[in-house]
């Protein structure tokens, strides 16, 4: 997929618009997801400046250490007509940033900047009130291209074909750090250029949804929820989660398992254009709450997802952002009695016909060794 | 090495000691190295929030989402005697804080904390002025206790064994990206948890300091820069760079090189307690200078480690910052002639009797194949 395919130029001129329509006077991006949505620009995260400004009505210009200056030079970003200016090691950018920009009223500061460049920000342009620059570009990010939903779908086959291997590594005897630590190389072997998490929760571990790995050993018996994402070299996210058994379940697992199912999959039936988003919460949650097993299923359904793992629209009570062709989430609904746990995530992609699943590995548990 | 030890729990109080005598009511940290290393505590970055809350004159708490909680009860941060708060999806932790500090006048945020939450706080506690952590943290955490030296020597090992198996995968015909995986798989395999960066730049791309990897085959007569680094189990980072070159270089190189280790060894050799930062630069840059090279050593000579990659003390003119025994930093002169360039750089431990490197492997320009 080519890169201009991905951040069309078109997008900067896009973002100062709707700066100007926010009320913003500027958008001030820091390295991280919006600047490499509008641009393509892969920039490090460091404690050297590194700046997109974009003025409601005006020319953009990337501001980026000396040091820097060859990789921006060779990013997409050059190819895109906005000017570069690089500062010098002993130069402050923050003034530099003033001096450009002259008198603001308002400013955007990409949600992630850290606090450090918000405070340095301030104190540069004491007029200007600081917002987030999610205000101008939400709408934006939201709304996947179709070279965007090409992406994830190819991160979802990447992150499936690690699924289709787990089996073979989920054994009684081993901890699950070691399957963790396979599930890692795998991740990067079938074409992820990072990796985000990995999360191997076995027998009670598998009901406290964030947890990681440990050194604990699997047991015959053990549900174990394997949740794993990681960036493709797009920048474009994958995060997909399946629940196996190690040897047969206790009948009443089977059953929390087919609820959860069921509710996994009304909730994808729920997806189409015009709903709320809390709509889909609501369709996972009514057959759990159905069948009893509401108080634990103790998280939201959903959270978009494209250059970062975790971002707009969330799927989760109240919100009442209406759903739009184009956008993509997870639909994760997971059932935690206490003593051990299930969750089944796909992403899926909003679509003029209903939800397009980019996850496709089956969605039945999997028993090993049963 | 024990946890207790790396992080002990009489740095919550001495934090809080700091808070007030730095004119803050509170400190607020959002994961990240501030909250890890007050309480062990490796919290996921995540848009929901967790914040450790320090107030100077009272007790600290832990707010936490709920769907954290148990990762939260399994760290260390749990036996350090806070209250942990937890919070549920539709709940405002924003909220939540402001309530349970009551009036505050100024709060100190974490240096990474994101502008959404910055802000979000910011609206939450509306009389109060936002500074930073670091006015309260930075003395505490540039300072290395035994424990933390350990593990940043445990660290450079690491990285050092990853160095000492670079010259058999630097061949000619493979692409910096091909070596690139090689080095990544190793970073892992040698004892990190994650890796941090890997730098392959050969030819021309060695002239670009934070060039990262490309497609560019590498050429007989090829100096290649190559600047690793990944994070260890304990959370603190290693970072160490070697030149190579493939087949014998132009003598001009060699005679460039001969200056770089020079000056590398004089800016080791300038570090003891009680000079300024900006002397150990200058130091490097002396006999860089006097060789003519200097509009080509582009970038400071060094920057802190610990639990960050690039943390305080900066290494470079202008920082009057006085070493003191346990600052541990990175020297790492470069030149960088348009063409080509080689860097060295090793992590020291600034101890009474000087600077102890923690990179061991050797200095001199591995040629391979000459």
């Amino acid at each position: 997929m080519s890169e201009s395919a991905l951040f069309p130029a078109s997008r900067l001129e896009e973002a100062a618009g709707r700066a100007g329509a926010a009320g913003l006077d500027a958008l001030l991006l820091t390295p991280g997801a919006d600047l490499r949505y509008l641009t393509g620009y892969d920039a490090r995260q460091l404690e050297r400046l590194t700046c997109l400004v974009i003025p409601a009505g005006g020319h953009p210009m990337l501001v980026v250490p000396k040091l820097e200056f060859a990789a921006a030079q060779a990013s997409p970003a050059a190819g895109l007509g906005l000017e570069m200016i690089s500062w010098d090691e002993t130069e402050d950018p923050y003034a530099l940033i003033a001096r450009r920009l002259g008198p603001v009223g308002a400013v955007g500061l990409a949600d992630q900047m850290r606090a450090l460049m918000v405070l340095r920000l301030r104190d540069a342009l004491p007029g200007a009130r600081q917002a987030l620059a999610s205000a101008a570009l939400r709408e934006m990010r939201m709304r996947k291209s179709a070279a965007e939903v090409a992406a994830l779908r190819e991160a979802g086959a990447a992150i499936d074909r690690v699924h289709a291997r787990v089996p073979g590594w989920l054994k009684a005897g081993r901890t699950e750090r070691e399957v963790g630590a396979l599930i890692t190389e795998a991740i990067l072997a079938e074409g992820h250029v990072q990796v985000d998490f990995v999360i191997v929760g076995s027998g009670p571990n598998a009901a406290s949804p964030h947890h990681d790995v440990s050194g604990r050993v699997l047991q015959p018996g053990d549900a174990v929820v394997v949740d794993i994402g990681g960036m493709m070299p797009s920048g474009y996210r994958s995060d997909c989660t399946r629940t196996y058994a190690i040897g047969e379940p206790p009948t009443d697992f089977l059953a929390c398992y087919q609820v959860l199912k069921d509710a996994q999959d009304a909730a994808c039936a729920a997806v189409r254009p015009g709903i709320p988003a809390e709509a889909v919460d609501a369709a996972a949650r009514e057959p759990i709450t159905r069948a009893g097993y509401g108080p634990a299923f103790i998280h939201r359904t959903g959270h978009g997802i494209g250059l970062e793992s975790h971002e707009e629209p969330y799927i989760v009570a109240g919100n009442a952002e209406v759903l739009a062709p184009g956008m993509a989430f997870s639909i994760e609904p997971g059932i935690y009695p206490g003593h051990s746990g299930a969750r089944i995530e796909d992403i899926v992609v909003c679509t003029e016909h209903g939800a397009e699943r980019l996850n496709n590995v089956p969605h039945d548990l999997v028993v090993i060794g049963g």
